[in-house]
């Protein structure tokens, strides 16, 4: 299978520090870059020069699985919302993409706060929509737990239904702010939604006029087979972690396959899997700048990351032997059950040791790793990309910002040479850049 | 009473075309300036080049009092939040202050936004306080009705308390960041808040590290007793609709009278009416505006607007003769009951008909207006200001962006001449502007 795209989508997730459990005790690091906005401003900015779709920024709502993993681990960060339409505000072409969950979030500030960015943005915008997955995270909007995981996605498949009609509840030439004859809005364009289910009731219309996408992209990342469905079912992007070609295959067309079954054509949906380069002039230089992120962090810490990672606490076991058995947590979500079955089966085929499935993992969280030259990168991503594993790949840099500036300085003209990436933006919204129609909604004028 | 501040206080309050019911029919008006970015950008900065204390967005969870109100005025807004944290990526200095609800929000996310506002401005943030007061906004949210004035009350005041313990729980020394130790956040300073009511269950930390004002700037618009008894409690800068001087000097000293009871000093809270310039070179120049603004407003608009205003529909009652009776709404706002009061009062004092009340009311929506020249307005502003009327204005220009440049380059200079008005911003922050101090909460190192 062969990918019938011109260009990859390329995508950078965007981390103060880099990507990297250690990353923010490099020398070149800004320890405090999660939280400074100049420093996420440049990275936006490099990200732009180098013609990439979009940032993309991820959100939990709390410091992290629990209080104590913020003593060695970067934590607390801007709210994205926010974040992305001050990056707006200096940023002119580059897409804006805000992780916001439907669980402990209302339809309507969602809706809101989504077409502001885009109308900030001229039509940049676009959501990842997760469940949340954390009981951490309950607690902070008065849950004692997590909703359970199918009751998550039920509740995520009203919520994007609600959130879609009230950004339809404009049509798109409902404001006629029409001076001569005094009419502001055309009210035979402007709709009470009337939503009303077991989950939501929502009047509307919404208070901001018609995202100028009509929608902001819809990017979801579900691994689980419901979540494959849910992704299939909404999703315009889906980020995913992906080893190996084979799985990365397998995944696309599991993913591809099932949207004819939602009316959907396989153009529609885009598949980013992560990828996390360290980029050397030459194979060994690349080595040891992996090293050198991995002597900075302190064993127990990063066996502290992989039990988070697994959801079991690795702390009593021997470092050097197995992993043990590692049972799967049963009210999680599918997110978390897969990378669990990923990491075991990644220790068992290489017979890693706990020490060393924690060094693999600490620096892309299970995403894919790559050491090597910009080059041996480039050829990596053309064999996934022209062999129909993905669409485009999502960048998680493990150092920054020097980690983007490579990429964008060496690996993006090589993958221009090759005609595998733009060399100018060629239009203006996220739709786009990534190649995705509007959507033409039942109100649509 | 004399007011011992050096510096009165100077906000101003953004709105696309203008606060005039017609401004954005008006020539030089952008009628679509409510969503349009560039537009409330230029605004800032003009406001920022005055050397102004803040900008201030309003906000509603619904497109206006019931989806009608908008074929003939503006309606649908730009999410505060994303609108100010845009802005703070192109202004320098200038305070962003954010309305939002307590009644529709989870403090969580409204202490992480705030937050995050004030990350990203280094210091500028605040926060307008309001506990929402219209069905069609309850409608949005899943509720029948709106909750009842004190029920609302009672949770704002339970809403600001969790905000603050979750500002509090990162202590500002918290974030060590220590590149040799591995140690990022000091675990001894960040704390979870575990608040427990009938209104909240907020376990906390916050996920994001403590804002640089401690506590951004907290504002309030309460004038019923409930309201001015809870602004003397928990505000740092009031707002106010005043009419005339000695209306305002009585507020003034009801509100600055009940601090001592809150253990709270008289300097700590600004009172800062709104006022409505048009300006002219002369006073004829500026009835002439004024007359051609009120030309463009339908009066069937107008008089829907002051029904509006009075929560009492006037459609069937004679144009050109008095007010009727005004029942007073039982389950209302006392924000909205005072202002009705207020509204009949002016009409039965000056006499007017429907007709000339709603064309008063429509420029300033209640608040004071003024028509003259840039040296009668320095005149009245500092005569309110010396008299102890207030600390300082809201301005709320009629036209924009004429309005606001006008104030800028010809009233600014005039208060600076008169020892009234800074030349310079001699700090950085929003607290440094309104001359008020940090909070020491428990938790602060």
């Amino acid at each position: 299978m062969s990918n019938s795209r011109k260009n990859m989508a390329l995508g950078v997730f965007l981390l103060g520090a880099g990507h990297h459990a250690a990353a923010w005790r490099h020398q070149e690091a800004n320890a405090r870059g999660n939280i400074d906005f100049r420093q996420l401003v440049q990275l936006a900015q490099t990200a732009e020069r180098g013609k990439l779709d979009m940032v993309f920024i991820a959100d939990a709502l709390a410091v992290g699985r629990s209080l104590s993993s913020i003593e060695h681990n970067v934590g607390g960060a801007l709210e994205p919302f926010s974040l992305l339409s001050a990056l707006a505000a200096v940023t002119e072409q580059i897409g804006l993409v805000a992780t916001s969950s439907t669980t402990y979030n209302e339809p309507f500030h969602t809706a809101r706060k989504l077409a502001t960015l885009d109308h900030i943005s001229d039509g940049r915008s676009g959501w990842n929509i997760v469940t949340t997955g954390t009981e951490a995270e309950a607690h902070n909007f008065g849950r004692e737990t997590n909703l359970a995981h199918e009751l998550r996605y039920e509740r995520a498949g009203e919520f994007v239904k609600v959130v879609k009609e009230l950004w339809d509840s404009w049509e798109d030439t409902a404001l006629l702010a029409d001076k001569a004859s005094g009419i502001y809005a055309d009210l035979d364009k402007v709709r009470e939604i009337d939503y009303k289910s077991d989950w939501f009731t929502v009047k509307g219309p919404l208070d901001v006029p018609r995202p100028p996408q009509g929608y902001p992209v819809l990017i979801q990342a579900g691994s689980s087979p419901a979540g494959q469905a849910f992704a299939a079912s909404i999703a315009e992007v889906v980020f995913t972690a992906q080893q190996t070609i084979e799985e990365a295959k397998h995944f696309y067309q599991s993913v591809k396959g099932q949207l004819a079954s939602f009316g959907r054509a396989e153009h529609g949906l885009l598949i980013m899997p992560g990828i996390s380069p360290i980029l050397g002039a030459t194979e060994q230089e690349a080595r040891e700048k992996q090293q050198e992120l991995d002597a900075l962090v302190l064993p127990h810490v990063a066996v502290a990351q992989l039990s988070g990672l697994l959801n079991f606490n690795l702390a009593s076991y021997d470092l050097d032997g197995p992993l043990p058995s590692i049972p799967l947590p049963e009210a999680s979500t599918s997110g978390v059950i897969s990378r669990i079955k990923m990491l075991v089966s990644l220790a068992e085929k290489e017979e890693l040791t706990i020490r060393q499935l924690s060094q693999r993992v600490i620096g892309a969280r299970g995403h894919k790793t790559f050491v090597g030259t910009a080059v041996q990168l480039a050829d990596l991503m053309e064999e996934w990309f022209r062999q129909g594993a993905c669409d485009g790949f999502n960048l998680m840099p493990p150092l920054l910002p020097s980690g983007l500036d490579e990429f964008v300085d060496e690996v993006v003209p090589e993958l221009q040479k090759r005609g595998l990436f733009r060399t100018q933006y060629s239009g203006t919204t996220l739709r786009d850049h990534l190649g995705l129609s509007s959507p033409y909604p039942a109100y649509r004028t």
